[in-house]
């Protein structure tokens, strides 16, 4: 593989940052890798087990003489940090993000963008629920989506370098406009993680039902949505801030749904519950016939774990 | 493993009672099996797959001579099975059913049940998305609850009885109570599924959001919705209607708690959130600790499926 940037700085060193680094070693797209975060506490974690060729102690420090800058903080902290690099940012320098939004990523980062740079976002779909330095591994990326959001007006040449780079760390890449990306998220990732997190959080809160009982017999399907309602709080705090009105209309969307659901189950009207789930069945066979779960029972899970 | 019944009798053929024949014959704990379904193609499959010993062409028949019948129909037709099955019974016999639901069986069963038959409630919680007599497998309850739910008065022979074949089968059980049994399975199962439905039914109906990209980029949390949105949509229109109560109960829980947190998005109130996402954290690692989910990244899919 060529060097695709000679100097790579990674702002954030969490789960993402720390997965690029190691999926930039693998595919040899970086000359060199330079890294910060605020916590020194994560700082010395990340010098320990190496993570990044170099980290610095300042944000300035890591993005000096770099070719490509990723921001890789939670979305609620992108403006103050592109404020604060902006000054060492070297003639031609690529900013790119990797947060789960855009539209409100461009109102706080663009203002902040010097002339001798460029931004363009990216939004690589993929994560686990742990966070910290200690999370990422090489092939978090590997055929999962990366969504490239260029503002208007971005140099066609720098869209294609940073599609050939998350291509070489293992992603399929896709081009879409700030405002369709934030909507499609809402619908695929941000709105579902909220309902999960009520489910867990109603359950949690039951005086009735111990939470003993609710773990022991999880699999009946509440472990589902377990998963993502264990994803990092500051991170998905700062989508739903930042994701709002996209948010609270598919939330509306869902709401008004789920009263006429509710309303079927009171009034007794079984023909209506069965149409709904006969209809969200195909749902499920599009998903696992475009290569995007696994049919095998149980999710796949290992026996002996579930 | 000794014989613990003769004769067993599997009313309804699908994935629950064919993975229980399968895995009757893995632990060698029943003389003979035989077998019935209402609908004369899932019966001519489990024929020729040689699903259970015998198929008969009627309920009355596959009872005669059964020391243990299993009612494994959707929960809207086990009174009616009950009743159509009660003068072929033999002296002794004990019934069971495999349903989700508690309250609502004992109360459509039990006034059918002739004197010299016995009743006892079983839940296995276990189950694929998939249905119908070829979807069954001897593993389905390694190591999953069977919850055990005896009407009043009932033997504490044939409980612990039941007990042992369930054990038998892969299971672990546990007894519980009716009432509690059904608000447990409306936190833990059924309004997660409610939800779930609604979620996957609110994707599928936006126009300006397509399918294609719904499915392409599910694996943002959207994915894991869908697995329990493929269930079976007669078994579910039943656990609705008939575990009513307790459904609306946790349903009128959890949107008190969404809108909460949809004013504290609508509001801007970071802090609320925060409260929030962190506390759901504790239960996900509850679940992992009770051995009930893998700590794997994705669920421990494979990578090929994901």
């Amino acid at each position: 593989m060529t060097i695709l940037y000679n100097r790579v700085a990674l702002i954030g060193l969490g789960l993402i940052a720390g997965s690029m680094s190691l999926a930039m070693r693998r595919a040899g797209v970086a000359g060199e890798i330079t890294g910060y975060a605020r916590s020194s506490e994560t700082r010395n974690t990340a010098r320990e087990i190496g993570l990044v060729d170099h980290v610095c102690d300042t944000a300035l420090d890591a993005v000096k003489d770099a070719d490509l800058v990723v921001l890789a903080v939670p979305v609620g902290a992108m403006g103050t940090v592109m404020a604060e690099i902006a000054p060492a940012l070297k003639q031609g320098a690529v900013v790119t993000d990797v947060g789960s939004v855009k539209g409100d990523i461009f109102a706080s980062v663009l203002p902040h963008l010097p002339e001798q740079a460029e931004f363009i976002g990216t939004h690589p779909m993929a994560g686990t629920e742990h966070s910290g330095p200690n999370s990422g591994f090489a092939e978090l990326f590997d055929k999962r989506w990366c969504l490239i959001v260029p503002p208007e007006g971005a140099s066609e040449t720098e869209i294609q370098r940073l599609e050939k780079f998350w291509r070489a760390l293992g992603s399929d890449t896709k081009r879409m406009e700030a405002e369709h990306h934030d909507l499609v998220c809402a619908v695929v990732s941000h709105t579902p993680h909220l309902i999960a997190y009520t489910m867990v959080g109603v359950a949690d809160d039951l005086s009735r039902v111990t939470d003993q009982e609710v773990i022991e017999f999880s699999a009946a399907g509440f472990r589902d949505f377990t998963r993502i309602a264990a994803s990092d709080p500051t991170m998905w705090r700062d989508v739903f801030l930042s994701n709002k009105d996209a948010t609270l209309e598919i939330l509306g969307r869902f709401t008004e749904e789920l009263f006429a659901l509710q309303r079927a189950i009171r009034i007794g009207d079984g023909d209506h519950l069965h149409d709904y789930f006969t209809r969200t069945r195909a749902i499920r066979r599009g998903i696992i016939e475009a290569g995007q779960d696994t049919d095998a029972p149980n999710f796949g899970r290992h026996s002996d774990a579930t």
